[in-house]
């Protein structure tokens, strides 16, 4: 669409267009807002582009369409990785996405999706809502022009397909293995050599032995990929994305225009999503898992402790370097540190234990 | 309120006024929804009650007061027990609640809140959406004119509050104990004594000695009652109730007379609330731990093998009486246990691992 046009249909800016069927009772919201929503996902993208398309569904769904969002999936408007620019500016009201693409904008972004040794699924939640999480990703995305609403989780991700055996933390000594973000900064300090390949290269690379390794995200992902051809070990647990939350952003202005009750129902609507895709992926890996051991030969192995030992030194490493960006960097860290200490010790005593005895007793 | 005045004020029925403001518009929903909904937990109780409440005010937000919510704690209208009358007779339209409350109605209504052995808060999300639980759920709700949705999860209880330490299974015989639900009977085939109390005199009962041991909730709950002082050894992991799912439930025909978005709506404040609810008792749960355990010179214990064996096979024999009520018992007990092993597998490897790998590094 060119951008004429886009200004034409009102797609542009506020976003918000009084409904020519608008009433006059105060109680009713009754604007119209048409909502441009572009994304990192390519187009029915299992669990991520799904959820995004879902979310974007729900609100037009809520509001009986008086609310509609556009979705774009990536490339159809803008590229992946052009959706931060394109709401900043106003251009679009609204990416779906994951923040720890734009730890180039900000270090502190990677902590909205994931990082290395960090929180789960639900600890995110907790953090995010109860422990200050929210309010520093505000600071940091309003300093951006952008407002963020949790909006998806991954769950944990698997440690990644390797073509032999890991044993030791030696093991990963000149190991070329696709692994994006601070994870492969990790994975460099401990003397591998980190790849980034988009998802539609991983496959051949890995049948040719340009890569040795690659991680993706988990079963019922992999599977689709059908990474297992090229490489049997399945390793447990990753240490480089314990839970990835992903993000619906907007437009800081067009935010702070909105009613209360419209940013209400986009709350809502993006925090139900934040649950579904979550569910949606620990349902879909449980049953992906079993058809990858009983019908594939995938072989589950689980990293040592000496390998997760290495794991956690070097991924201190990577957050001393990530503290020395400034002061917001530190307080984000620093806050982090202190909800992984009491919702990681609580974690312990609580999902951790019972699941250990749960699935001890019963044998699962 | 007496019943005429309910009457006479539009609460009854089918609950929905059309607003005097109504448009024309096809596109907008102009209704305006009065909903009388009554709950189980007193008012202001934290996590369940203020949880309820939220989600109750959450539905005037996001219409901008088109839908209002008059909640009423228990005992403010109906006793907590009488929710589920008053609102299958549809003299309320919903409920704030937990199914397991209700197994005198049918036993399968247990596992929508919470069994021995059960599922956690995110293994019932993955069940509910996507394993076929939510249908279930509506079949055997239908059956008392209910249709229910998730809102809100207290996460994994802890086992209990102890005067003695419980070092094997045989220290359970001839306990007395305060437990509810299915736990209770699985405690009384170990040869203890389960006891009911209402929340407000456990305490009192714990410190007379009229009984030796009472579960409550977890940290942040237990915290307020003071339990510790009354026993010192703190238990954990709960067996009985690992993921206490809560739910709001509504007259069927009332629900089904709403519109679509009126209903997508609901179900996202919910979902909401779902998530909100379980993120606050894990949030406040961990700083409250830390508390107990240094402030409070509570002792922290986990049950043995040996006893979580117990649990396990008197849970098993609980669940073989569940079965045979009738076919739909069956049905929701195999359904269940087909998703507890599927995801159950997933979070031996995913979650379960990665909190255990993680915690031994950093000394959590």
């Amino acid at each position: 669409m060119k951008r004429r046009e886009v200004i034409k249909k009102g797609l542009v800016g506020a976003g918000t267009v009084a409904a020519a069927t608008a009433i006059s009772a105060p109680a009713m919201a009754a604007e119209r807002i048409e909502i441009t929503m572009v994304s990192t996902w390519p187009r029915d993208f299992p669990g991520l582009g799904t959820g995004a398309q879902r979310f974007a569904q729900r609100l037009s769904d809520m509001t009986d369409g008086r609310i509609t969002a556009k979705y774009f999936a990536a490339g159809e408007r803008v590229g992946a990785f052009d959706v931060f620019d394109e709401v900043a500016s106003g251009n679009a009201q609204m990416y779906h996405g994951a923040e720890y693409y734009f730890t180039g904008k900000h270090p502190g972004f990677g902590y909205f999706t994931s990082v290395p040794f960090g929180l789960t699924a639900t600890e995110m939640n907790a953090w995010m809502r109860f422990g200050g999480g929210q309010e520093l990703w505000d600071e940091l995305s309003a300093g951006f022009g952008l407002k963020g609403l949790m909006c998806g989780n991954t769950g944990v991700q698997m440690g990644g397909w390797f073509r032999k055996e890991m044993k030791t933390a030696a093991d990963f000594k000149g190991l070329k293995m696709r692994m994006p973000g601070l994870g492969g900064s990790v994975l460099a300090k401990m003397g591998g050599s980190p790849v980034s390949l988009p998802g539609g290269q991983i496959y051949e690379n890995l049948v040719s032995g340009a890569i040795d390794a690659t991680e993706w995200v988990g079963p019922w992902n992999d599977e689709i990929m059908k990474l297992y051809e090229a490489a049997k070990y399945y390793y447990y647990p990753g240490f480089h994305e314990p839970g990835s939350m992903l993000s619906v952003q907007m437009n800081k202005k067009w935010w702070d225009a909105l009613s209360k009750a419209d940013q209400t129902i986009i709350e809502a609507a993006a925090s139900m999503e934040n649950e579904v895709m979550f569910a949606e992926f620990n349902a879909k890996n449980g049953s992906a898992l079993e058809r990858l051991l009983n019908q594939q030969g995938v072989q589950l192995r689980n990293f040592s402790e000496d390998t997760y030992d290495a794991f956690g030194e070097a991924s201190e490493e990577v957050f001393d370097e990530v503290q020395k960006h400034d002061e917001l960097a530190k307080r984000i860290h620093e806050s982090f540190v202190k909800s992984r200490r009491e919702i990681g010790a609580w974690n312990n005593i609580s999902d951790t234990a019972y699941v250990a005895q749960r699935n001890r007793v019963l044998g699962l």
